[in-house]
């Protein structure tokens, strides 16, 4: 968290974007593929190729499980990208996600331990992605699928979960909905309400949309209702559905009420946006929430409410998706530590209930330092691994 | 090249096999993605990734090129295979072939300083081969083609090259023929013979045999005759054939002959074996052979004739695949320094016509040194890089 930060506005820096593209001029890449060891003879290259490697070729041959020993397949990770929907730019396209994808590799690695690799794709047809990501698999022990547009990215994500028999991690909709999960029961606790009673408006029903539901509703919130550039969603709504909007209906709006954002918001206890759209939020939709009201507004680079316009309306716990606000709920608290976690214990496939435990493990990280201004840890934080790592490994159905 | 051999047997390590084994088991993969910087603050972790990344993405979504520029693409090298055609193994699949992609990965990285990935493919037809690397194509500036059967890889190849403008390399084609083509140039000038008068059988039409063939008839060679597993190939052959071996035939045979390789090789001046077929060449054979005969049995791990066999045969010059005997024809000769200069020079397509001044260069690295046992450098001769890139880079075409 920047400590120049308050609650009034952000502090803005000019020269970020000169500074970024002179910083990655300067670097021509931020990752690499290097070399474990050195050859300094023709013995060392005989038993590093050919013919030395034949043994160790014909053991995976055997049973290819042997590639998580003698390989880096164990830690080898591939973010997968279409450039269809990267960061809040749009569909730019395979080569223009490539310095977005090397970002999410260097935090992969520093904070993760990870060797993970760009694989940025012309192809934009949701099979052809698919097959392409099969056909690549056998090199990589899992998936991070990052930054294509939804429904696409979801019925990818199912589909690739079900024919391969490794994880496959979708950022925006697992990790953001584990970082909300675990600032939301941060927050309850200041606000003294429960998940279990909690009115949650949920502006936004992309990956990241139907994310949250699922895991809020996993995690045994009742009263939701999502909202997109539609208005509420409910299981009789015709227009602008796709298949996910469906499970989402039946997991949330109980009542299946139709309306506004506006009409939505009234009374709840907790606003959740992910809708991709600045500013759809106003005062006086905050001032018609519950008493210690809670606001993430977390669309990047500008959030559907400004934090402090939220605060002045009465809402009692604000975050964003920004750095530069107190309150981040940033999903690089979450996908390192996870995905290392997931390698090491060879987690074959990602459940909600696994990730929920992951959410409250992340949250008990904050302990007695709780406050309006600290609900989820920062992602440099040290005790991040360890605490994802037993949340998984005392999971109890794994 | 090992001290220890020598022309009359090979000095057979029996500990190999387990020193691989061991190796691979302790390093747990030969590569990894390292990451080029440390994020230290969230200041920088904004340079890096979201928000500051956006402008790096903008700028390379006006044009793509720019994504050389600001990112590892410029370096990044994809070895694909599909496991189908593993060393001499066979088709032992995709996890198989990994740790031999990896070692190609090692030599790539120390001699050439090229940023390579292992790309293992579960798919093994040749369309969804190449719509795969198609797909992946984005993230690097070159693929390096590795172990798919022949004639398929060919076909793979040529598609691939007419589909991207980044270099397709196929290292079993290009690879082993710079390497022939300059371990025979020098053979020849032992021999005291001419390429465009040499009578030349090549025992094989797979990839290396194809690669050759071109090689040498481009770089003037007008009497070669190959011989696969059917015969001497010829333009009216029906039986076992593709349109690569009916290429071949438009190369060589200028008499049409028939007849079996022990037909071919009567009064031949050079034998190249790329056959994959261990010990086919008798000394008989050899004996046939014109005076000041030239042998390459290139088969690995068993060549198609033991050198000791040629020598007392009255072969006059031989090399090997082996690193244990004298002359070893290695593509790791060619393909680090080759990768890197068409990286360096953004070569978009690879012609026969570079590759045979790229084997001029490492032939003339030979120099005075000359002898019958010294007729191609070694792979760890540190003028191969500034040889091939001048090379190619005062090629006149480029």
């Amino acid at each position: 968290m920047s400590g120049k930060a308050d609650d009034d506005g952000k502090d803005n820096n000019n020269n970020d974007d000169d500074d970024a593209l002179a910083l990655h001029k300067r670097l021509r890449g931020k990752i690499e593929v290097r070399s474990r060891l050195i050859i300094r003879s023709m013995r060392d290259l005989s038993l590093v190729y050919t013919p030395g490697v034949a043994s160790v070729a014909m053991d995976i041959a055997r049973d290819k499980k042997n590639a998580y020993t003698y390989t880096s397949k164990w830690n080898n990770v591939a973010i997968v990208t279409d450039g269809s929907r990267v960061l809040g730019l749009g569909n730019i396209g395979a080569e223009a996600a490539l310095p977005v994808m090397e970002g999410k590799a260097v935090i992969f690695r520093q904070f993760g331990g990870i060797s993970a690799f760009p694989i940025c794709l012309s192809a934009q047809d949701k099979d052809e992605i698919i097959s392409i990501v099969k056909g690549i698999s056998p090199s990589f022990a899992a998936i991070s699928i990052e930054d294509i547009e939804s429904p696409k990215c979801l019925a990818i994500v199912d589909e690739l979960q079900s024919g391969l028999d490794i994880p496959v991690f979708h950022d925006d909709q697992h990790g953001t909905a584990v970082a909300v999960l675990a600032a939301l029961l941060n927050a309850l606790r200041l606000a003294g309400k429960r998940l279990g009673d909690a009115k949650i408006v949920v502006a936004g029903a992309g990956a990241a949309g139907y994310g949250i539901v699922s895991i809020l509703h996993k995690a045994s919130a009742r009263n939701i209702l999502v909202v997109d550039s539609t208005g509420i969603i409910s299981r009789d709504r015709k227009e602008n559905m796709n298949p996910y909007k469906l499970r989402i209906a039946e997991l949330s709006n109980p009542e299946q009420v139709r309306g506004s954002l506006q009409d939505a918001i009234k009374g709840a206890d907790v606003l959740i946006g992910v809708s991709g759209r600045a500013g759809i939020v106003s005062k006086a939709m905050v001032r018609s929430m519950s008493k210690d009201a809670i606001v993430f507004a977390l669309t990047n680079p500008v959030p559907e409410i400004l934090p402090y316009m939220a605060k002045n309306a009465g809402a009692r716990i604000v975050a964003t998706g920004r750095s530069d606000y107190h309150n981040q709920i940033n999903n690089a608290v979450v996908f390192p530590s996870l995905m290392r976690t997931m390698l090491d214990l060879t987690i074959k496939r990602i459940e909600w209930d696994m990730l929920i435990h992951v959410a409250f493990a992340i949250a008990d990280l904050v302990g007695n330092n709780i406050s309006e201004r600290y609900i989820i840890p920062n992602m440099m934080d040290h005790r991040l691994l360890e605490a994802v790592r037993d949340a998984v490994k005392y999971y109890p159905t794994q």
